[in-house]
């Protein structure tokens, strides 16, 4: 297959995108190809300028159009809490739940030595900074539950742990509509140990 | 959400791919942005300019960068044979095969009373003008062994019943690796029909 054929090269690059496949690659260059060409320009715009357009925020390092992000220029969030997350996209769930209304602070990434990250590779300094000239009270770690997650939250602890703030973590447990029979032994014993009074 | 936020709109673009739905969306968004920018211009640019790069042969109706596609340009393929398909993901499979050498002619649909497609909305005329110009011996019927798919090859069959070709079918039949217990009864009565001799 030549490679200045047209479709050719797009499904390439759409094969590279994750979880597509040579076939599904195929099926949607068709589908683009037979479709609204309105559609295929709008959607090659915000692709060709989307990193153009979206940087870090300098101060938690969410995603935004400006150099301080949206939640981070907001003045009703409470300054006293921050919540340290390993992805935007995390953030972004938090956010959909509405009831947070802290501030956050985006690792882009979790503590994996095997992979050579290590806390350097951390914007730890930058969250430490944050504590220091502001009124935070809370650390929230919603990290993920799992190894690389549970270690960089004791990291994160450890490293506050001169600081004078409350470190706190999100609560690990038998999830909503969980079946306790289906629940894996580390969930199980971990939502056991951490029991709560009922009233 | 704001409509000026670039990855909300990327991600409202994406999930209006086939089988994209939101959270592949945002997973395929955050994925490209934290990327390679430069597969992500790449990708945009494709789309960009594919409606503009690729048009539909004039003679078979397949894709390609010309008036003529590829196929219909090459000098090395048989004239005396036309595999009519319903679309250009079907040529392409069976160029893949690598051997049929013949011309194709692409449907671009299959007859759907239901849905309103009619013959006059197939390039039927284009392919009687084909036969009749040409060394055509054999008409090839290779649409889906599916319902719109029989409907057409037998239209198909009827339309070119007065010209002095040849029209065949794909065979219909248990396909490859299939077990005859997981075969469905139509499949199993079709190979059963069209059974053939050993030797």
């Amino acid at each position: 297959m030549a490679t200045n054929d047209p479709i050719a090269s797009l499904i390439s690059l759409l094969s590279r995108l994750p979880g597509v496949g040579r076939r599904t690659a195929a099926r949607l260059a068709f589908h683009i190809l037979e479709g609204d060409a309105q559609y295929a320009a709008a959607l090659g715009q915000a692709l060709e300028t989307i990193h153009g357009e979206v940087t870090r925020c300098e101060c938690c390092g969410n995603y935004g159009a400006e150099s301080l992000c949206a939640i981070c220029r907001d003045p009703r969030r409470d300054d006293s809490v921050i919540c340290v997350v390993a992805k935007v996209p995390d953030l972004m769930a938090l956010e959909a739940l509405g009831s947070f209304r802290g501030r956050y602070h985006v690792l882009h990434g979790l503590l994996a030595p095997l992979d050579g990250i290590g806390p350097d590779q951390l914007p730890l300094d930058a969250l430490e900074r944050r504590i220091g000239d502001a009124k935070v009270k809370e650390i929230i770690v919603a990290t993920p539950l799992n190894v690389e997650g549970e270690a960089t939250a004791l990291y994160v602890a450890d490293a506050l742990a001169s600081l004078p703030v409350r470190v706190s973590r999100i609560a690990a447990g038998v999830p909503h509509g969980g079946e306790l029979e289906f629940t894996d032994q580390v969930t199980l014993g971990r939502a056991l140990e951490d029991r709560r009074s009922v009233r």
